[in-house]
This record gives structure tokens, sequence and C-alpha cells, in this order.
């Protein structure tokens, strides 16, 4: 085993550069190492180091950090559609191909897990000099010519996750879509269900920020929760309840507020993670009394190769700009742990930081 | 206005025989009158009954009931399909079909109320002499030649509710279906699923007289939850949680039980209503914290002529007995009363009765 | 019977203005008149011109058309959701709702023909002063705020054929499809494809003015099919077969050159008409020997008020810009056979024209 | 290298027992050696041996077969899920689960070929001593308790394939199918149409001895396509075209004549092989002059471990009783050329053959 230097959480909203974060001597033959050149981190990462990994003990003192692009630096002797030098996505999630899940169309629920290999458990997250992955030929993306850095990191969650979210929910063209929590996340939802032919869309949220980019990925309508009585406009403004919601962020309650907005016959998609231990609380009125024929989905990220390049190849064809969600950039590994106090401070001007490895 | 005679509820457990249940005195020009021949209660009239209409109060007084097959005794000018002495199946819901919920995929959403026609609003339910239907080409169906009476009624909501939910499961070839209560929805679900291709079945409930039906409609495995450990039984013997859940029946609490035993990736259907005003609760971890690729689906009873046609070509054709279904047989309108008490009185001998109107 | 002033086709290459078209009375009452305030002739109403109404005899002598616009000048007693003054969008297919079809899923299958109303056969099309439709509420979409009439004109036809086709085609985010034959519709089909999540588009044709359009519709790869060695250049730019393909134009033999290009898996949408009487023929080894996965859709246009909705939706949003269709801008019905005239002489400048009504 | 004793084909029409068949010496880390225990050959197997490999002519002197179910004998260092005696169904397609394709939800488009192992060109078909498979975790699959080896032979080709067109065709329950060539795939594809929740199946062919499975299999209607008017027979029995078609034999004119009794918005599955050359030719009348929306997909045998193992838990539940398709038994490998000859002299006694390895 060797080991490089990464950032690690060491205790309840303490973080550390570490030099002890382990790497396998060699990639196995299907496997490769990555040289990170720009990382990014996730509300989820924060959340880990906020509650000190509470949800997952065995990780604290690795590392941490699950979007990143890099350079490839060694592949295994098995590898074939990648060599040194490339320059690749990593994919956050990493399906295992050859699985029973595989076979049965749900790739994804069968994963290397994002900071602990199913080869190599003591690996942690990608915020290191040298990142190892099983599954090269699986798991990596190339970047596309004229696709940026930035852009670049914003596919293995930001959009692996939304466009994942809309690809469930299936929109109609010209349907009516709620977006309720604007982050990263619902932004970028935002621009999936453009992209995937939604009329209406309503992007519901806070900050100013936000708005901006969600008017610039094509929300038709910017709705602040603040207002006590948003969903009765939102109802309003669309004449009826809407098609389709995507809940992206919010406590418990919010899944029933969505519900309550959506028409019967509609789909709701799911995409915030529920870790307080919370129930989550659903009024039976507002899902039809159990009959309305309203579907609720609780889709996770996809990842894997193809769905990496398709999205990388949207960003090159200029459907997507991910860039524009990115609003602090930062050089260097040292840098991280104040993106991440971006987080923990919540900072109304964050959506997403970027850390060049330079 | 005319009147005529029906079995309607009176206050809290209380029915009596009305010889004033409103009946227009002609049909609309695509309506038709039907005299019933046989007439099945429900669960949903028994709860009418023991909560004196509470959800419904107009229906105070009114005539009850829903499921019904009859003959035609008049039609209006525009119906094409029917003539007067065609013995047919009456739906329960009755989609409009010019609505925008039917351009929409979802014509069961805007429906003529069971109780309560959109075009004439006193109608109250089919426990009458005299039933009136306002698109007759729309919502009836031909009892097909070799299909009795008993089975015919067992088609406008029993068949068409459960097959309705396992089309919305879509069960793959060979994969296993656990059936969360085994009352007659849920025992119609069981043969539906095998109809489906299900491999595995998993009836889960407490009565002998539904597991035998269970095991008749092609059960595999028949699951006692007053067993405190039947979850663990079913994840024992299926090797694992499985791959769909039809859930039919319980409190609000059984849908949480219902994801734990599904497989990631999995759907359940829930073919439960929820009046009792308490939230329907989910623990986060058994759906996958929210993002564990688990489908929830909330869904109603289909009706329309086509879909209750297909129902009787099955049972037609042999592929579905569902007379198996009824315990309890009765004649008269007079004995309703008595037919519903089995509900009342929760007799566990009971499945589903029947009243012929002879 | 009333009758009217109309465009006729009179026989092969011919047509007159007649004032002996048909109309009846009174609107039937769910039915409406409308005044045309815009028309757009179609290539099939050029085919019917250039044979002589060969394929449809009955309508020689009659009004041809399908796509207008106009203003309701009365309505039936039963109309509930247009009122006369109304601008709205009339449908080219007019689905009949209250059919078997429609409770298949299928309603576009039992229609109102184009050119011959179910209740009213001597009907015609709308090129004529005053046009009946049968079921307003079904039919009609109103023309929204914001969107020109030359816009809306584009919807009943162009929009809601190449927005179905993609529909059923249900490209993947990030997935390549080609478009071969780029006549209005097929320009349509390319930015349907893009608001569908395509990545790559190939758009396929001849003419500059196409082109032009194509490229502001999304289309990234314009490629000319008078290159002998078009498929090969499609292959090696994609990379590898495409993912889907929509074919809009052409004889016969197109349908299997679209397959030699599209992946084993992949979907191809036709929307071309065949009316030659010449069979179709399809290479085995294209289509993967009968067994490779590929999907053939022979697709026809979507009707009625909700998918015109939602095309008209699509517009005010600002997500298709249909008037970039629109070549050749006439005035008054008299000017009809010159537009005509344009497609009988295969102008290379022409897409679509517009007459208005004034 | 090593050698075994195996069924090849030395010209047309000709075949001999070889000793001189190749095998790896060691199965590869995820590979595993299987002894057969019992074959049966296939239609494709005699069109090969017909024709002298003339379609793959690197066959010739290699041993073919692709039906077959065996012990391990040896399994590779990564196996996790087989051991050595284990008694397996053998795949006959072999997708490949580390591959874009499988990405792609299309693993089955990227295969071991039956014929010759990816990692082992000289494999040859499974008509051999020893069989060696390249990844045993994802295409082999454990006979079931109580499922006999004629059971579990039937279903690498014959279940595998019918099952899946029928899962592409997803008949809605109660709809009309009609099967069009009822040798060994088309009777199964009965099976799995009323597995599938049919109605009403029409079996389409002309031996006695299969008419009798049919009805056994659940097929309503039986039909001889040796009476000219057959196709005017299944539409008035019917009352109209049939829901869905799956077409399993008969030359390049038989898709259209399968078109001609579909509904429009129905779906046609091919499951026949093309391999003379000649075009498919379609008849634009009964295609909706390309636009009716009648579907046509192409669809080829499914495998892998999950699909058999379904299928083999069909057989498990009693849901499917494929030896009854069995209709000729021998025992040795000597006797592999006289169940070839059945085929090959068309022996109107046969559906399927076996023979076992004892």
């Amino acid at each position: 085993m060797n080991y490089c230097k990464g950032t690690v959480i060491t205790g309840k909203n303490t973080m550390a550069i570490s030099d002890r974060c382990p790497v396998p001597e060699e990639p196995c033959p299907t496997g490769a190492f990555i040289r990170p050149l720009i990382w990014s981190p996730c509300t989820s990462d924060a959340h880990l180091c906020a509650t000190g990994c509470e949800s997952l003990p065995y990780l604290l003192g690795k590392a941490v950090g699950h979007e990143m692009c890099g350079e490839i630096t060694k592949v295994g002797s098995e590898v074939q559609d990648f060599k040194v030098g490339d320059r690749v996505i990593v994919c956050s999630v990493m399906p295992v191909w050859r699985s029973m899940e595989a076979q049965d169309g749900h790739a994804k629920q069968h994963q290397d897990n994002m900071y602990a290999g199913v080869d190599f458990p003591d690996r942690g997250g990608s915020f290191v000099e040298e990142y190892y992955i099983r599954d090269a030929d699986m798991n990596l993306a190339l970047i596309p010519e004229g696709v940026s850095l930035e852009q670049a990191v914003m596919v293995p969650d930001m959009m692996c996750t939304a466009f994942e979210g809309v690809r469930q929910l299936a929109p109609e063209f010209g349907s009516s879509i709620a977006v309720l929590g604007i982050g990263p996340v619902g932004l970028m939802a935002v621009r999936a269900a453009v992209l995937h032919g939604a009329g209406s869309v309503f992007a519901i949220g806070s900050r100013q920020k936000c708005f901006e980019v969600a008017s610039e990925y094509g929300a038709t309508h910017l709705v602040d929760y603040h207002n006590e009585n948003y969903r009765e406009q939102i109802l309003k403004d669309n004449g009826g309840p809407v098609d389709g919601v995507i809940l992206c962020g919010g406590s418990e309650k919010e899944l029933s507020k969505g519900l309550s907005i959506l028409k019967k016959g509609g789909t709701l998609v799911n995409m915030s993670a529920y870790f307080s231990g919370a129930p989550i609380e659903i009024d039976p009125a507002v899902w039809g009394f159990g009959y309305g024929d309203k579907i609720i989905k609780g889709v996770g990220c996809a990842g894997e190769r193809l769905w990496m390049s398709r999205m990388a190849k949207l960003v090159a064809c200029g459907r997507v700009a991910p860039e524009k969600l990115i609003t602090h950039r930062y050089h260097g590994m040292d840098k991280i742990p104040e993106a991440m106090d971006l987080f923990l401070n919540h900072d109304r001007s964050l959506i997403k930081p970027v850390i060049y490895n330079d």
C-alpha cells in the first residue's frame, strides 16, 4: 500500500490535509490511477464534515470528495479504451456491471461506494493527489474537445443526478414542471426539464443568485418559498396543478408539499436525501387518499461511462452551460477546507465551488 | 324526476330500503337505464355505512353501491352499441372521455362519481331497482357468452381495480411479487400477478379461507402477518427483497412495511384507501434514504368499456375464475343490509357477498 | 345546407376558387364555426392537387387544406370552454374521444377525417371562408398571448406531427439522432429532438435554406444526401451508428437506408407517407436479419386540444420558433393556388407558405 | 489447447463426430468448464448443416449447438456464485456485461458469439464433451430443485427467445394476440402471451401435433394457414384486427401478412431470421401507408443469468411446462446427427428433440 496527500475529515466541523491517504501499489487489471485536475465539494461532503462522518464512521480520517476530473497516470493491463494522459471525468457512483442488478436494469444499485472501493475498502474519496478506480472502461469518460474542466467537473454528480431525475420524470412536451429547491442539483434539473421538452418550469427557491441561473436555464416562473402562499400562486399561474414535480432539498415535510401541487396522474421525483431519522410524512389527502395515480420516485444519481459521456456531449453541443453553477474558484488542495466552509457557513452567494489542483 | 326502490344509509351503522331513490325521467341521448340483476357490496360501502356517510355527507339517504350487473331497459337516442335487453357490466368509476384528463392519458381522473352523476347529481349508487348511466357506449360492457352473473359482477371493481394495480406494477416474467393484504382485491391481485408472468407470489394475510383462494389463484407462498417475523421470512424464502409489492389494505403504517421488503429499483403499488386523516409515515431507511430508486404508485380503479371488456374476456377464456371470491349469496334487495352486516361484523368467513335481484 | 367560398381542386394540377363549399346551417351542440385568419398549404394538399385527388376521389370539387387558425364565429349549445371571438388553432386530424380507440390509448386512430367530418361528410378541408368542426372542446386550442398567427398555424400539422414522431422516438439525453429529410416536418423534428435532449443531430437534406434553419434549430451536423457516401460520413462523424433515426420524406427505399445507420437496439420513426403503391423494401442485413432489436414505428400526426395546447405552450415559452419555417407570405384566399404552385413547381426556396385571410 | 469430442458439420447436409474440438487448457478467472448432460438441436443448427455453414464458414469442422444444460467441472479463480458439481443452464447468446451496449440497456447486442467465444475464437458450439464459457457468474443459471433436465434445456433458446419476444410485445390484459408460426418458439410464445395476460390467442400453423400443444398452452383459436382465407377468419373471429402479432417463421413475405391482421396502434414482434438475401417487402397499405402507428420490432433472444433464472423459476412454479415441446428423445452424442435429420427431413411429428449425454 502507498499513501498520498488528501483532504480528510478529522471530527465535527474539522478538516485537515493528510499525507496518509491509502492508494494501492498497482491498479487491478481493469483499473486506473487518476491525478486530479479539478475538484468540487458537494453538500453531502459538507454534511459528512458537519456531523464528523456520523453516517459513515469508517470514513473519519480518510479522504472525502466524489466530484473530480483528472488525468490518467496509470492503467491496468486489461483497460481497452483509455490510456495514460487521457483527461477524464470520474464517475461518482461507480455501478458494477458484472452484477445481477445490472442484469435487472439497475446497475447503479450495485456500486463501488463513493468512498470505499469494492476491492480496496480503504480507498476513501477523490480529494486526493492520486485516485484509484477499479473499472476504467466502465466508469470513466473522456472530456470531449471544447469542454472545459469547470464544465466537466459538473458532470459526475450535478448533471448525472439531475438529468437522471428528469429522465425518470419523463416530462411530456409542453408540460408544466415545478422544481422545489434550486440549489445546484435543482438548477440543473431546471435545465434538464427544459431539455426534455417542458413548457412552464417553476423554480422554487429563495436566493437571488439561484433565481438568476434558473432564468438563464429556462425557468419561466421564479417562486419564493418564503412567500407563504407560494403553492396557491403556482396553482393559479399554472391554471391548476403541475404535470410533474422535482424535489431537490428540504426537510421530510417537503414531499407532501410537492404532492399538493401535483396533478392526479402526475409524477414526483425525489432527489433529496433523508438522514435525520425522522419519518417522511405524507398527508393522504394530497396523495389522492392513496388512489390518485400520483407516482413517487426516489431517484439516485446515475453514473457509468455512457451516461457521463452523454452528459458531456450535451455540454459539447452547447445544450447545457454547467459552468453557470460555479460561484467560487480556488487553486490548490489546501483551499478545499475553505471551499467547504462556504457550505458549513451557509454562504448565500454559493452555488458550487471548484478547486483547481495547480 | 321519478323515484325507485333502493338501499340507503340512514345513519351510523343503519340502513333501510327506501322507495325515494331519484331517477331521471328519461336517459340523456348517450345514456341508459339498467335494471340490476346482481349486486355486490364492497368494503367501501361498508365504510360509508359504518361512518354514516361521514366522508360523503350528501349521500346520506341516497342509494349506495357500485358493483352491479344488469339488463338495459332503455337507451338514449345516440347510443350506438347497446340496446334494450342487453345484459351488461356497469362501470363503477365512469371515466369521462371528452375531457382533458382523457387526452392526458388519465381519463379515470375525470369521472362521473360512483354516487353522483355529473349530469344528475342526485343519482346515488347502484343498489336500486333502476339505475341511470350517462354514457352507455363508453361505460358499459356486454357480458360475454359463457360468463355468469356472479363472475361478471366481480369485474367492475374487484377485477378492474386489481388488474389495474398489477398493470401499473408491470411485473417481469419470473419476478417475485408480494401481495400485502388478501381480501378480495388482494386475492385478485394475486391472480393478476400470475397472469402478468410473476414467478413467486407471496400472499400475506391471516384468514384460512383467503389462503385457500390465494393458492388456487397461483400464490406460491402463504404468509401469516400475525407471525411477527413474517417480513424476515419473506426475505429468507425469496433469497432477498422482492421485485414488486402490492398493498391492499391495512393502516397508514403498512406502506413503510411494504417498502422494507422491496428491492432497490422495485415498485410498490398501493391500492389501499386512507381516510382516517392520519399521515402515511415512511421510514427513510426503507426507502433508500430517498434515492434507492424505489417507486411508489397510488393506483385507483380503472374503468371504461374497453378495460371491463378485457376483464370479461379473461374470464371467458378461462384465465380467471372470479367466482371463487364469492362466499355468500342472497336473493332480493331486502337482503342487502344483511350482506352489509357481514362487513360490519368483520365476519372471518367473508370474502365477497352477492345479492341476486330476484 | 349553406355554402361558402373555398379553394378546391378541379382536376390534375388545377385548382379554383369556388363559392359552393358546403357548411351546415348550424353547428351541432358540441360544434363550432371558425372564420379562418391564416392558412398554410401542405405537401399532402399539393399531392392531392398533382394527382387530381386520385387517393380521395370524393374530395374533387370540395375544399382542400388542413392547416388553419381562425376566429370562432358560432358555438353549439354544449360547448364549454370556447366562445365566439376566441382565436384558435384548429386540429388537423380531429381524434374522436368517445371511441374504443381512445380507450385503447390511440384516439388518433379514430378520427374525423381531415376532409370529411363524421357527422357532415360533405365538409371538405379548411381552405374555406367558414369552417365547421364537430367537437370544439376536444379539438380546438386557444392561441396563447404572445403567439403570432404565423407561429400558431405551424402547430396543427408541422409541430403536432414532428413532435409526435420524436415523442415516439423518445431520444435519451445526449443521444445521437439522424433526421433523414429536412422539409418542414423534418426541420421541426430536428427542433423536437433537441428539445427531447438529443446531443448530436444529423440533418440530412440538400437545400441551403433548409440547412440554415436546421442549424438554427440545433442540428450539429449538416449532411448533403447527394454526396453518395453520406451514410459512411455519418457513421464516421458519429463514431458508429446513431441511436435514433427519423425519416421524413423520400421513396420506399429510404427506410432501409435509415436502418443502415441505426444502432442495434435503436428506433427508426417513419413520418413519410407511402402512396405510390410500391412495396417498402427492407434489406434484412440492415435490420439485423430480423433479430437486431431495431424498432420501426410508422407514426401519424397527433392532434387534440391538449397536444396542440402543449405545442403552443412551447412556442409561448420561447422553446420553438416555428415561424422560421415560413418562407413565403400571401394575402387573400385567391392567392392560395399561387402558394400551391410553389409545391407543384418544386421551388427550392420553399419551406412553408402562409396565406393571411385579409 | 486441449481437444474433446464433439458433433461437427463437415459439409452440406453432412455431420460427424469429431475428437478435435478445441478447449482451452484452463478457464479464464471468470470462466468455467461444463460437462453437458443434455442437448437440444435447433432449427438454426439444422440450417447451418443444410447449407454447409454457408453463413458462418469458419464454423465448418467445429462443433455446433447452443442449447445445453450440464454440470460444472471446473471454475476460474474469480467465479463467485458457482462451484464444481453445480447443474446449470448454459446461456445461448452470452451478453457481455462490461460493455457500452450493456450500459445502453442492450447487453445482448454485444455478445460472445454462440459459436465463438470473444476470448477463444476457436470454441465452436456446445455439442461437445467439455464446453468452455468465459463468464460463469453472468451467463449460467442454476437448475432449480424440481426442474428436470428436459425442462431446463428448453430454457436457453426456446423460452429465452419466446418470452423475450412477448416481453417486447407487452400484451395488455385481455388483449388479442396472433402467433404466426407455431414451431417450438411460436408455441412457447403462445404460452408467454397467456402468461402476459392475453385473452384470445390465435395459434396459426398447420401441424396437428403443434395445435395440440398450442391448446394445452392456452391458445383459444387454432388456425390452419393452408386455409387461404385464414386471415379473414381471424378478423371475423376476433371482431376486427388483433392487438398484437408475433411472427415466428416463414418467408420474407410473412411480415406484411402479419401487419394485415394487426390493429392500427398495435405491435408486431418478429422472431424470424431472414438469411435468404431476399428483401422483406411491406405493402404500405397494411402498414397504414406509413403513419398507422403500427410498430415493428425485430427481437433477438435474450440471455444472461437473470433472465434464464426467471425462466427456470416460471417452470419451477408450474407456470410453464416446456417439456411438452419435446417429441423425440435420444441417448448419447452419437445420436445427435440422427436428431438433426429430423429437421433436415422436415419430419412433421417433430417439435423438439433432446439428446441425453449418457
